[in-house]
């Protein structure tokens, strides 16, 4: 007897589409999942893009009209890999189609676009998931525990930063990023990780002070052309949670020197915790406790944490980059089944637009602002 | 042919001020002073106190009472360690006297005060100096050097926190430290130093918004009984400096697992600078350059930094704190003798109590506020 | 047109026969290869056994004899996963065959075996290919070309370990890692990563004095039955090679809180390279300058670094170390295609096996000893 | 009433005589002690340079010849700080004149000389101590403690190294380090103290095979002229304790980018130790435990460690080198005071140089070679 597949419509076959057909296989091979998921059809803007893609990727099927896969019965999940403003079109039409969905972050371009996205969530059975691929990693999936277990006491403290330096130059080329309609800007595009990171370890965050900032007032595009850059090089938030914490947001892409460096410590009244992304399979844990030997301990991942083991059977080992997304796509695969799953919803990365918003608003205003 | 002395009176024998006497001691013996620095005078709160203490420092002569050292024409220079309140009114006096003053932060407990503390110094010839020890560690001095000659760029951020955890626990007890009068809670007490250091190298703060967070509401003091703490446990601030550069301020002695956290990260256009007083004898650069051999390098402390080859001529035998504080009375004392000094005077003072009390008001009137 | 395929038998279905079939399978995913690679049989010790595991890994045929595989002119490349025992006659046959070989580490149990496979490749047109996956790593990668570049000058020193730690409780169970004809201890099982780094870094081992210790004399196996222990639990070894530089080499798996503790220093005239497996996507590099702002930078890995690029596209996203099995297999076909290829061949695996031989009789000779 | 004081006489007034002196004085303000040390009078090659350096640092006699502090009969205690070759004539008499003997390390510049010192000591009522600063640091203090607790289980390895780089580059000058005679050659100088620290935390060196590598021929002296160089750049030697543990020494003056690069593991059945003097207010603590929050904790420098407390009253202050020189001569003066005391005797010290001298033989004879 055979598992029944789960038929997938892969939208977008760019850098990040690509990444979730390999993710797709990767999982198949990994893990033991209620259905086998295959991805049958693959959409692209024109049909030449998409035939060459599936054909490069063996997928059965190709077409140049996403509509198409919404209106095709046999599709079960349809994953999102487009330009951020098809999000909100592909993702309402494919839930009011009865398919599961399974989108690229940022939810959306706009507030609305994302509220728009969650309605549609509410008003279908079908699950959705979001691509928050570090929130996925076992040594987050260990602070989550210990967190909730009380190990650390009660949270008194977040303060994080998502660090990169890939605009750090003044040469560096004006692009896509570089438009705020288009989710561009250090918040939209990477602020969003560590605000997700926020959300998830210490829960809903009641208020923000946020600040931006652009070094780079004018960027040459790749013509040569100047032009005037209005989204942020960096961000600066200090934030409450609900629950009473403070803390500290940043987001920079001009923070030289670093290349992955999505680092927070989150500290309560019996411990803290520490980690970077630059050493992901590590995580930092200090707990209260007698002083001559105690100090913060390095906890080194290994199959006892989250979905290591599937990877690799010892400590030590360590999973890469891709392994992470592999979980990912893992957790969307589980939800679009039906079963329990660890992905993030539409309704998880709708929060984390918010607190976005709310800094930016709080910019705008120069004024403390509600996410 | 002997040099002139410079005659010191010391106002309090308590730990600072005892540490101030053994300053003085070390500086006289590691450095080429111009002039050769002795106590010669104890002055405490009553004369048996100051007796005893000055027997055991090997001071000459004690008084029970500061006006005494004010009025003696010996005296070249007041060093006060006094508990806070006193400051004001023993350094106002002392410079009305003609006296160089060299007085332990925080330099007031009012902002009136330290302004007036400012006023009598400008009516004076005389200098003053604060005892900022952080910033005169060899590897802060390298990193103001490095940022000064655009080693790093234009300065872009500078993120930095200071963290302890000796309050962290429900049961500290209730102490001086609980009371705002006092220049208790994090921001006054610790949060000076991180204030300090962001000054120190990046220049003056243009505007902050800042959230105070007491976790506990309450303590025991010594009886057992519980008072209400209205100090903050923690404090988290995001900054604009006059120059353009954004980031964070933060404080905390609930951090636990900290013990001297100290730490921040300056960010510019063509590099960064990290450091953390847990290592203090060591700074990590970066400079943008080819990227298949580049990163941050870890500078270890040597005789080519600052003060270190005072006290040790060979690279990584590392100073210590005791040290730090030697090449702060050094400072003092040179500022004192007229001539060049690195010492921190009471207008660099005024202006680190000024950021502090800016995100003070910024937090009780919930908006940014100018320091 | 499409390209010819390399047609596989893969010899063994445990742990490292499925890691195999993953790693190829990955290779023809992520790199363009000269000929598409396919495993189209699986031998292990029966058909049943052979049969349930080519049906889960996806291959076409399955059999209960190694011979078969052999014998089957359409097979291009024998991989070999089974116990260290058969390495010798698999390998020997598949040569005579006129097949490509690829093998798992240790190349055999015994010197004579080990040469005998060395002959039999000598005898043969086809290339052979060994797993020493830390190799492959692109920061080891990176450190070859700096030392083939005299980025550090004349090489002085390596010094270099293989902790781990999983049989250092006492109540680690007996089991085959513990018999010495089954290449157990671990000089044999471990060691041989420290000494194929040495060799692969600094070139030839001139001679060795070492000395092995056991620290459990005796260990219960599954059964409860107390078993002596004849293998040693670490070595330790003083080495010269055949360049003049000398260090130290180190095994062990009771080194209490070491994973992968894969380590060394190389050290030339010019600068320093540091390494450990426990961080593997960083390599610490030290290159002799002015003193104020040197020290030892931290390269994070990139797509500047070896393969990393055909795994992610931005550094410090970090490989994980089923990517480094899949570099090792992309190796291992490359050999087998007949183009150039960084696959380390019988010849290689032979040398780091007269090392550790060396070692064995060094410690039993109780002298100097040479490869 | 006063304490009676330990009058002291100093043989030596280079850098090491002046850091002599300073320790006393630093341990006189810093510790309560039995007796008040004061360094009496200053003897030195000739009188013209001892009276300079007497009044320099306040000593009230000096002396151009050192038989004057032997004969002095008010003299409590002989402290040593001459080259090397003068170390066993000067204690030996010392002894005979029932002094205290405080020696700079290393002991002398031969075994004989050494058994000699050992035996005059063994001839007198009056103890000995010898300067290995290192071994005094309150974090050393606490890993000896925990070593004898059982912390980590029985001790089964001990990796260490001393590496530095003063002497990296072919240009730098020959010297007297240079000289085979003035206990010059890496292992000599620095060796020792890697040798004294495996000596102290796991107890007697039952054996050793080495090797000595000179990687510069020749160098050329302060006037230009060449000169070849007889001693070793560096040392490597595999090590087995009497305990049954084994491991490697290393020692070298040419690890490029390593500036007081003094770094051992020692590994035990229960947990292992790591440490660095390059942050030598940090200990790194393994205790074998639950997986899933195990590793190595860093345990940060503190009151409760070694006499911390008495030179800082918090953790992570930190201490610096001069602190482990003051705590190292209090240890010198304890001992001359007839209390118990931590200081190193010319028994240990002689263990030391047997040591060294052992690797020294084993590199000659290519043998393994019994201390």
């Amino acid at each position: 007897m055979t598992r029944p597949t789960l038929d997938i419509a892969l939208i977008g076959s760019g850098f990040m589409g690509r990444a979730h057909a390999l993710a797709f296989a990767a999982a198949a091979r990994t893990f033991a999942l209620p259905r086998a998921p295959r991805v049958t059809l693959l959409a692209d803007r024109d049909l030449e893009t998409a035939a060459a893609a599936a054909t490069s990727l063996g997928i059965a099927r190709a077409t140049g009209d996403w509509r198409e896969a919404i209106a095709d019965r046999t599709i079960d999940m349809i994953a999102i890999a487009t330009p951020n403003l098809l999000h909100a079109p592909i993702a309402i039409a494919a839930l009011e189609a009865g398919k599961a969905v399974y989108c690229e972050k940022p939810l959306a371009t706009s507030i609305p676009d994302a509220e728009a996205m969650v309605a549609a969530a509410a008003a279908s059975t079908k699950p959705t998931a979001v691509g928050f691929t570090y929130l996925y990693n076992p040594m987050i999936v260990l602070a989550r525990e210990l967190i909730a277990a009380g190990e650390i006491g009660e949270i008194t403290a977040f303060r994080g930063i998502h660090a990169e330096d890939f605009m750090a130059s003044a040469d560096a080329p004006y692009n896509w990023r570089c438009e705020a309609d288009q989710a561009g800007g250090a918040l939209a595009d990477i602020g969003s990780h560590i605000i997700a990171m926020a959300l998830h370890l210490v829960g809903d965050i009641a208020a923000v002070s946020g600040r931006l900032h652009t070094a780079h007032k004018a960027r040459r595009n790749a013509a040569g052309a100047a032009r005037a850059v209005t989204v942020d090089d960096q961000m600066d938030a200090v934030i409450e949670f609900s629950g009473g914490a403070t803390g500290t947001l940043a987001a920079s892409w001009i923070a030289s020197g670093h290349k992955m460096g999505l680092a927070f410590e989150v500290s309560g009244t019996r411990g803290s915790i520490g980690f970077t992304q630059e050493n992901f399979n590590e995580l930092r844990l200090y707990r209260t406790g007698p002083g001559r030997t105690n100090g913060f301990t390095t906890i080194c991942a290994g199959p006892e944490h989250g979905d290591y083991g599937a990877f690799c059977p010892a400590w030590g080992h360590q999973i890469g980059y891709n392994d992470l997304k592999t979980i990912e796509a893992k957790a969307a695969i589980e939800a679009a089944c039906g079963g329990p799953s660890a992905a993030k919803s539409f309704v998880d990365a709708l929060a984390v637009e918010r607190v976005a918003d709310a800094i930016r608003r709080s910019h705008r205003d120069g004024s403390w602002t509600k996410p």
